[in-house]
């Protein structure tokens, strides 16, 4: 089980131009530092957070309990111009548990309701569950693309592996997001080594680029990404023949799995 | 003629795995307090910046000197753990500008040569010239998606819509980048109304959705968006009757000038 | 018995003036970031952390494990510049427990070592124990100082009220420090309430000022704070009849304590 | 003549305790970020802002128009959950220079009074004129206290050396700010070399520790900063065989004025 946290900034729309628009490089500097604090603020109870739409955000938070939540809900209050709602969810896969938590945001109001202020709430129940995370990134990107084209080329080819990529994780209810450079987060819980081989071969044959992935298995979000990191490193290192490399946590599985004992760890 | 900076953290990809992977968490906030920064840097002279891929970002910067642009680097230099360089280019269209801007970072040696540090440079000449900016937005998103569907899959139709209109803006040779919620921003120098809605319509046959923007043009990129900014909330009015409304800033081009005679300020 | 940390900014000194003075206003946005940063991260485990000399800051931390100061030391390390050392001791009063602390650290070598880095050390052990702290603040400063008085006169004003604030508070080896404003919080533990008015009244008789303090005892800094905050809204609101308001949490101490019955809760 | 604006968070003491006491951490944070974006917006145009009492400010922006400091202003009620007001003032003295900025601010209704938001006024008129800043420390402040002291005596030290160089500072009408470590900066328009001696024997004999200062005479607080920094570097260096190292700005007076020579540039 995977619990995803929905963060909502309330009402947000309408108040980006109350009385008048306002300055798009305050806007800029405003969600980015709430991206930013979230993530600080979640971290250091092993969450997650993805900034998705900005003013949506899609956080995985195993582990972390209502108090928790509430007391960042309360720092935003206190920090920002406005207030963020927060719905927690668990299911067996990132999408349903996501669906979930935003069905019981929604269920309180719109997100332009001037009335639904600081929601907060769980859809089912909280866990520990587990979180599987795999660390994507595209095969030389700097050689062949950063060095070569232009900044925009470049980052226009990425969007389009990330909206393949988001496509394809989605048939086995997993989420996509990018994380910066050419690198891109999935929350994928329940998929196995030739899940995400299938999806990179499909995207090979439509994009003509080769992705790798170390993927993590943990009790948090940052035991999961940390380790998917490593895996990550592993096939960087060419210490693993493949480009997939999956790794759990031993402690918590009482097991370091080395899918096809090829993560060199 | 538009000015684009592009920017690049130094090197940056080896140094989030060094000596192991760096907590994820951690390079989130600092990427997104980058940008965050950049923006209010910049911003104190109308300059915009654009996340980009977080570690390669783009901006326009109409009528910002090098000494500025000196200043910046410097800043990031004395409170980041990484360095930055920068090219600024000049030219007709966005596109071709990021491309010459992108090109003198590159003779420069790789984004990832340990040795290339703090690079600022002008691919040709600083200008004041015009920005064009148009700020799109998603009719009634909140009403059909953020209300009714999951945020993620709002938060994928949004990217479908982004990559199409990255597209679609390309053939004008203008960028398109999200800037949070449904809205995005299109520096756009040298397009007229039609080819706005030119691309609207084929949005709009692929995706069945309609898309509306606000176009400014002004002396910097931060009038241009207000502008933009001020075109868009015209048509969410209902004072326009079309999807587009451009304004131009009669203090530079010595006229309002109202298209169609349908933005009704 | 408080448990405190001292966190030293690892060979800050010679990094501002190398290879040339960095710049004034990038130093002190770097320091008050880090302030901020230290606060968010400490304050989600109920510590609270204390600008002192902002390359030497002063933290309070009792149920804060090893653990959390790791990752805060790794987070500090993968988003400035610099890095933090940390010393941790424990003892019935805060002045001696930062003497422990700052011993501890000593050990490790100078804070101008270039080899010392990241130390994270206990000079003693980590506990539970408990906080208390005094919020106390000048009698209606805004109308007899902010309103009348130029603010450079205040902020002296205030200056002179905080040095004699800490050499009183010294012989009860409390701790005090400026939180803003005309606010100054001292970490007191084993004080009682008239050890406090007899400090006011010293102050009274050389500065002919009023003072007056919520004092709040609790098992984290945060809870000692808030609790604190509450003792001075009840005198601010008249509903205690005196200057002094102590509050203890009752699920801590199993009772909820007033002072001379005078706390209106 | 110098210029400085006064900043005053607008009724902000109410603000902290509506409608319960606001968590300390966050408002610690908020004040502090506050701090350090000022620091950014106004040291993007060669100005720089100390803390002071943190809801009251002090700033030094000599050639810095109305215009950035509505901007700046702007950029605060977009970003906080509260505004500010600032009121600007020159004078041939720093001290007389905030007198008359408060009064101006003061003239529009207490700093508590929910009616008065977002005042931005000048006293009487906005200059380029000239900033003269000293850069104070403690001689081996690292060796004499940090490394041997506890980290709260060496910072009540510091307090005493604070205040007394308050009070030194004010017979000439100088404002003296504390920014970190040992550090104090001094905007001191006026004074001479003998001035800042008899200072530094008045400590000196009154708390026998030794104080040294490079004082920089620039067009902009930035560049006096700067020119203090490189002035104090000098000493450090014993390319002075004196505590006072004066240094102006060749471009802007037409001269590079060494006091007795003895400053080794």
């Amino acid at each position: 089980m995977i619990q995803i946290t929905v963060i909502q900034i309330d009402n947000y729309g309408p108040w980006t131009v109350t009385p008048n628009p306002r300055r798009e490089n305050d806007l800029q500097a405003l969600q980015s530092r709430l991206y930013e604090d979230l993530n600080l603020m979640f971290g250091m109870y092993g969450g997650l957070v993805f900034y998705t739409r900005f003013d949506n955000l899609i956080a995985i938070t195993n582990g972390i309990s209502l108090e928790v939540h509430k007391k960042i809900q309360e720092s935003v209050r206190n920090r920002y111009p406005f207030t963020i709602s927060m719905a927690i969810a668990s299911a067996e896969t990132p999408y349903e548990a996501q669906k979930l938590a935003t069905k019981t945001l929604q269920e309180y109001g719109s997100a332009q309701d001037s009335n639904r202020r600081e929601v907060l709430d769980v859809a089912n129940e909280l866990v520990n569950g587990y979180v599987q995370i795999a660390h994507i990134d595209i095969n030389n990107v700097t050689g062949t693309f950063t060095d070569v084209y232009s900044a925009y080329d470049t980052y226009l080819k990425v969007n389009e592996v990330k909206l393949l990529l988001m496509k394809e994780f989605l048939k086995y209810e997993a989420l996509l997001f990018f994380i910066g450079g050419d690198n891109f987060m999935a929350p994928s819980n329940g998929m196995n080594e030739e899940d995400y081989i299938k999806i990179f071969d499909n995207i090979n044959k439509k994009l003509n680029l080769d992705l790798k992935a170390g993927v993590g298995i943990g009790k948090s979000a940052e035991e999961a990404a940390n380790l998917a990191d490593i895996g990550l490193e592993e096939i960087r290192g060419k210490r693993v023949d493949k480009n997939i490399c999956i790794l759990k946590n031993d402690k918590f599985f009482k097991e370091v799995l080395r899918k096809g004992k090829s993560c060199g760890l």
